[in-house]
């Protein structure tokens, strides 16, 4: 791959922060953006030492505002060649309780990135999006091609909205697209998700962790080193217009019950299990869910460890990651 | 089916003023709601006579306004038993010009309806989606739990966009929805389509016509009475918490030549056809779309007619309309 220069929106964010590292490494240029709702600066402290990344705080939301700010960028710093679309609402409980988190963070800054593409004629563009635009398929492994697609969460629905868009948009005026759908992602940097609440929970309450649910939610996890390898393998190899693939390990996945004796074991082993009632955590929680990564395996992709590795690995980087300083 | 309070929303467009008749035919209480950019006075004349309909001329896509304006209407008339909502973008093509149209009339509308619904605990919603929710699936018969679901024009991304947002909101707050994925839609009140294009075309040059395309793009047909009457058919019947069905006659559809040469027969004999070239009419237009409407006829209902006499009949309904002056 030719040297390049490359937007990341939510850069300062859990996957994109990842992301940013991967592609300097990988000897390209880098502008990342975010708004820093959710973002940390410590997740950009390397890239920022790197020559080859710019950093701007901005919203993403607004596109009359983002299409000047990147026409702004590309004069100053060269023309873009391609988008990697991370900035979303990573809250779904939130967004349930109030749909506009979600119209605004996870949709209207897709609808923004693609206006400002069009205005800047940037070609390419790789999205982050979900598994929760499947919805609840019960048992059945859901595979790319499989419908209907009726999401529980605005979440699921707003990154449906911004595939669809996508999938306009590369009719009319992209050059190509990469959809890729997340599974549940764990690692160092993590901003969100069961581990995150589970390790703050235990920070309040040292002798016990409760637990929404009676923890026999079954979910894939995939550790974010092995996401991001995906995801450049997936651009390097996807040569359609539209290329959509769920990305995942190949195990069905760990209880809620093994995160939280995992959690326990590493950060406090004294703690006593409360668990709730119920098959769901919150509404919009799929209790059990399996997902086909046939495709990717296809295309020759494997993943170098599995949902109970990703989840141990995971805990150890965020438990040690909480003791340090914030600089 | 007991007396109740229905709020319409683009009650004085084409399909939306006939189902505004269809209600208050029915013996319910009718609330309509159009911005009136696309929406005619003279639709909703009849209705209007009604003692059963109260019109309001309101923009219905800034969800703050609209709440506000449920809000008092349902202070003013009791609480509303169910929405139906078809305000939305019809031209396809202005949307693929500027993504923003369809945003805002296609999608933000879906989404001030919902927030509405919530705030007014309205339990039912029909929703008037789209074929073009599919995208391109060539000769294939597709059917409603097939996927993948790629559109390929901002209004089929807003559209499933609506239906996730939809979706979303039956797991959390509604009672029960209807999606309707519309095929093309003629008849008398058409603010847009194929025939409505091409009567305005020959008012302007009546010696000729000029079809986009080279007039072999073939696609069903359904009669907007054979519409409504499906439409309440499914209310009636679709007992999901989401039920989404495709309406459509069961023929393939009749070409772009048979309708051109059907106005032209209708509105000036004399005129001659022009075709262009190609197989897409514009960017986002679907060369040949056949769909399977299998589902709502294992609910046990059919079309009195189909695509050929819909088409001829709607010509000539449209017609004759032009050549009646506005009251």
């Amino acid at each position: 791959m030719s040297t390049q220069f490359h937007l990341v929106t939510g850069a300062a964010g859990f996957i994109g922060s990842h992301l940013v590292d991967r592609l300097l490494a990988q000897g390209h240029r880098v502008l990342g953006i975010d708004n820093m709702v959710r973002g940390v600066r410590r997740n950009v402290e390397t890239a920022l030492r790197h020559p080859g990344f710019t950093f701007i705080e901005a919203r993403v939301d607004d596109a009359a505002a983002f299409i000047g700010l990147i026409s702004d960028a590309t004069g100053r710093l060269g023309p873009i060649n391609m988008v990697w679309h991370m900035a979303a609402n990573s809250d779904i409980a939130a967004g349930t309780d109030d749909a506009n988190i979600d119209l605004r963070d996870t949709f209207l800054t897709s609808f923004a990135v693609l206006q400002a593409m069009r205005a800047a004629s940037i070609p390419r563009i790789a999205f982050a999006s979900s598994s929760a635009i499947y919805g609840d398929h019960g048992l059945r492994a859901i595979a790319e091609d499989d419908g209907p697609l009726l999401p529980i969460s605005n979440y699921g629905a707003m990154k449906l909205a911004s595939e669809a868009a996508i999938s306009a948009a590369a009719e009319s005026y992209l050059e190509r697209a990469w959809i890729f759908r997340f599974p549940n992602v764990v690692g160092g940097r993590g901003t969100h998700g069961v581990i995150y609440d589970f390790l703050n929970k235990l920070e309040i309450t040292p002798d016990r962790l409760e637990v929404l649910g009676n923890g026999l939610q079954r979910k894939p996890y995939l550790h974010v080193a092995d996401l991001i390898d995906a995801m450049t393998f997936i651009v390097a190899n996807g040569n359609a217009k539209v290329n959509y693939v769920n990305i995942g390990p190949e195990d069905q996945g760990v209880e809620v019950r093994f995160i939280a004796e995992t959690v326990v074991a590493e950060a406090a082993p004294a703690a006593t299990i409360q668990y709730g009632e119920g098959s769901r955590g919150w509404v919009g929680d799929v209790p059990r869910f399996y997902y086909s990564t046939e495709k990717l395996r296809r295309m020759g992709w494997r993943p170098s460890q599995d949902s109970a590795v990703a989840v141990t690995r995971a805990v150890g980087e965020l438990f040690v990651e909480r003791r340090q300083p914030a600089r």
